[in-house]
């Protein structure tokens, strides 16, 4: 019993951010003792009259929600609220913590509101800190659920394949049961399948309750998050609409009362729902609407490469149309992130297990395969314009994120064309200027310099269309290129004119929805 | 040979008109004098410095767009065209050219600035005359080619089984080439499959001008029509985008130019394509994105019904996200009319039959496909609310149009509603406010008063949502109504409170999109 702790203390476990910051992982004691110094400034913030809020969660999402809330001031500009996250205490959570408590956001985005606003709820309100220690729950007056519900496998093939990560998410219900006051409110702002308040959430916290001695009706409400990445991704959570509904009316008040201290529902007023399955569909909805639309325009662009037109320009030409066609896509090379990969598996696996219906959603499931397949069809051009054969090639992939401008790396298409290059027996090479570490795939190498996983290949595919890649000079890039090396474009990054320079310099260059390329430049007459 | 005459002076040959008007349809002799006067006028009309412009096809398009090509004019006022409209001297089609020498438009419509418009062009600027003489086509300056191509039959199942009816486009081509002067821009204005301009008018155009020895190139255009039908009918022709492009640079200049005389594009710029394929391409695409945004919220109807969600709401929740989500369509009936229910068909039978590919718009047709059968989605509510059979029950049908405050039948869904109720061994009794016969189906009545197809009937389908069905109040329904009559509401004219009201008088109320009300009226619970 005695050599053990001596052994933790010549070896702590730690845990490392992306960034490669490392943090000691507490002890269940010194979480406790940490956090009631954390308690002191909540029960005094709350006997000042205000609100203790718990986030459960800290991930893109509610990291970046108990920023917003700890930003909520009264009309003096005093605080509204003190904020508590949430998270584990394992290696793969707790530096978010960490970076929390040196008043940081704990993810890279391209947001430049973020970082000075951890830093004042941190260093200078004085209203934001993050522990491990369940004992927060017990003091919150508002508990925002932001765990992660996802699914098992995103590439099924079969609506009855689909098998959901429940266990995470009851856990955090259970938690939060066994400690959260009579009267607080817990919102769910995780994405859900639709029925998980009433039919999951409901029914653990009603059973910990219980248990308890506390019979009152539980407060639970739905207000699911849009936030957005990139640039506007605080503003995606504090001015811009929000879809809310409670499982009774005094859920739904307490709701609105709280979303109202936060988001500027003056400009941006809040939605209400009739009930939290409505409110869960939409989000679901929503998503899957986009995940379609998305992938509708991919068999249009298989069509416009054979028939030799150029389906950027005619979307343009279409997307005039406000109101009816302005959010047509465009062309690309597929579709990553958190939520358009998933959010429709949660809606068919809710249907099939929350309310046991026969509903099957084809059309949106079959939009989700497209979009999973979508890079298959960028390495089909590769191979065509590497002469039918990648093996043994050099290809330098350009792009690991799943949207310009973004370090976010979770279900990146890129992975897909990784998977395909190495299966067709190529040697892909990858880079990406906002990725050093490719947290799903830390076995890849992430070049860190563009010439140099650009010099000697074979071929190089744009896969994302970062800033960096849209600006590079033409001449740059022939420079960097073999003479017999091939471009292929998935994502609009070169201009007609630095295409046709390219193919003037003798390199063979395929597009993406670029039917007007294998036209011009190889007089291809179906 | 001179008994025929004497007998076509008895009876002579008739075109009648949707509203019931006789023309008596001249004899080629007979077009060709009264053809003179209009040549006197039109040449006169050149003499002044101005275009003659003919329009080929007095359709639904051509005939609005005659009027607001005539309705150009200079900048003291004076007309900057002499429209021909050309027609076939046909029972089907004389009779648009009768009524627009009348100086009506040929077709109902709810925009009240159309009537004014043809009364001007004919009787007060004399800038506007019709004829089904072919030598019309050797006049003009400008022909616009608004002849319907469409397919054989819409309720597809194999992308294989897509038959376009060629015959009349092909036929309406030669007879411009036989006629038109070598300098004459033909502009296709009629939705065509991607590559008509170039690989069926331009071969077809050629050969007859090559037989006449003209061997200047032919110019030829492709400006699709926006034209929506509703109250905003004229102004979606001339203030609205139009995309365009030529066969070759002084096509397009051509057509630029004489594009911009009756199209506000200093509000409304023209969007100028690198080739006619795109172009045509571009309004296949979008109408096939529509037809699929519709058909993709049929599946999440059957759901949210299934589950008791007032999909309605939900979907108005979203909305709210604009430039992304604002034109996510709403559940309801069916999908009608001549352009969404066909122009995805197009594209398909362009991709094997003039281009030779193989591309499959897998989910295109299949959104196509749902949208066809979606009415009977509507029939088997009526079935369940029925007590599960149909036999022998009167079933009045509120709505024949294929949209609200329209009398246009065209490929309306409640034809499928009717076969489908027909052999489930119901009678049909059907009503529409707007449309006195049914064009495509003479052989059904329609009842002319409300209130006599609702008396006695054991259910009532509200298949259109026609403003007299939506400002019904319940009393005037309920009174109108059998104690036992059920209600299916397939295009949200009912409110919820209205519902009610009828469900707490004894009546089985259904919709579509509407899970709420059976959740709430039935207390179904999954």
């Amino acid at each position: 019993m005695s050599a053990e702790p001596q052994l933790l203390a010549e070896a702590p476990p730690v845990s490392l951010s992306p960034d490669g910051a490392v943090f000691r992982i507490p002890s269940e004691e010194e979480s406790r003792s940490t956090f009631s110094e954390i308690a002191e400034f909540a029960k005094a913030h709350r006997g000042r009259g205000g609100q203790i809020v718990v986030v459960q969660g800290l991930g893109f999402v509610g990291s970046a929600v108990a920023a917003a809330v700890a930003s909520a001031s009264d009309e003096a500009g005093r605080p509204l609220h003190y904020v508590i996250g949430v998270d584990l205490a394992t290696p793969a959570s707790y530096w978010k913590v960490g970076k929390i408590n040196e008043g940081e956001p704990p993810f890279r985005s391209p947001d430049e509101k973020l970082p000075p606003l951890f830093r004042q709820a941190v260093h200078e309100r004085a209203n934001l800190r993050a522990t491990t220690c369940e004992t927060a729950y017990s003091l919150a007056d508002v508990i925002i659920v932001d765990v992660p519900f996802d699914v098992e496998d995103r590439a099924v093939q079969e609506a009855t394949e689909i098998q959901v990560d429940l266990a995470a998410f009851e856990r955090a219900l259970h938690t939060i049961g066994r400690h959260m006051r009579a009267d607080a409110l817990v919102l769910v702002e995780t994405t859900v399948p639709m029925g998980t308040c009433e039919r999951i959430a409901l029914p653990i916290l009603r059973e910990e309750r219980m248990r308890r001695g506390i019979e009152e009706p539980v407060l639970l409400a739905n207000a699911y998050e849009r936030v957005m990445p990139g640039p506007g991704y605080l503003d995606s959570i504090r001015s811009f609409r929000r879809t809310f509904a409670g499982v009774d009316d005094s859920s739904t008040e307490r709701a609105r009362s709280f979303l109202s201290t936060f988001i500027d529902v003056e400009n941006h007023p809040l939605w209400e729902l009739g009930d939290t399955v409505s409110s869960e569909l939409g989000k679901l909805l929503e998503n899957s609407y986009r995940a379609l639309n998305i992938a509708f325009m991919h068999e249009w662009t298989l069509l416009a490469e054979k028939i030799g037109v150029n389906l950027f320009e005619v979307v343009n030409s279409i997307r005039v149309r406000s109101g009816t066609h302005d959010n047509m896509r465009y062309p690309g090379f597929g579709v990553g992130g958190y939520c358009l990969t998933k959010d429709s598996l949660l809606a068919q696996w809710s249907a099939a297990n929350l309310f046991g219906v026969d509903t099957e959603l084809e059309m949106t499931l079959a939009g989700l395969k497209t979009n999973y397949e979508m890079p298959l069809h960028t390495l089909q051009l590769a191979e065509e314009v590497a002469g039918g054969t990648l093996a043994g090639k050099t290809i330098a992939v350009c792009g690991v994120s799943y949207l310009a401008g973004l370090a976010d790396t979770r279900n990146s298409p890129t992975e897909t064309l990784l998977e395909g290059l190495l299966e067709k027996g190529a040697r892909p090479r990858l880079h990406d200027p906002h990725v050093a570490t490719w947290i799903e795939r830390p076995e890849i190498d992430i070049v860190q310099s563009l010439s140099d996983a650009l010099e000697g290949a074979d071929g190089v595919v744009f896969a994302v269309a970062h800033e960096e890649y849209v600006s590079l000079a033409p001449e740059d890039l022939l420079a960097c290129l073999d003479g017999n090396a091939f471009v292929v474009d998935a994502q609009n990054v070169l201009t007609d004119a630095k295409a046709r320079l390219l193919h003037e310099a003798g390199r063979r260059v395929i597009g993406v929805g670029k039917g007007h390329w294998r036209k011009n430049h190889y007089d291809v007459e179906q």
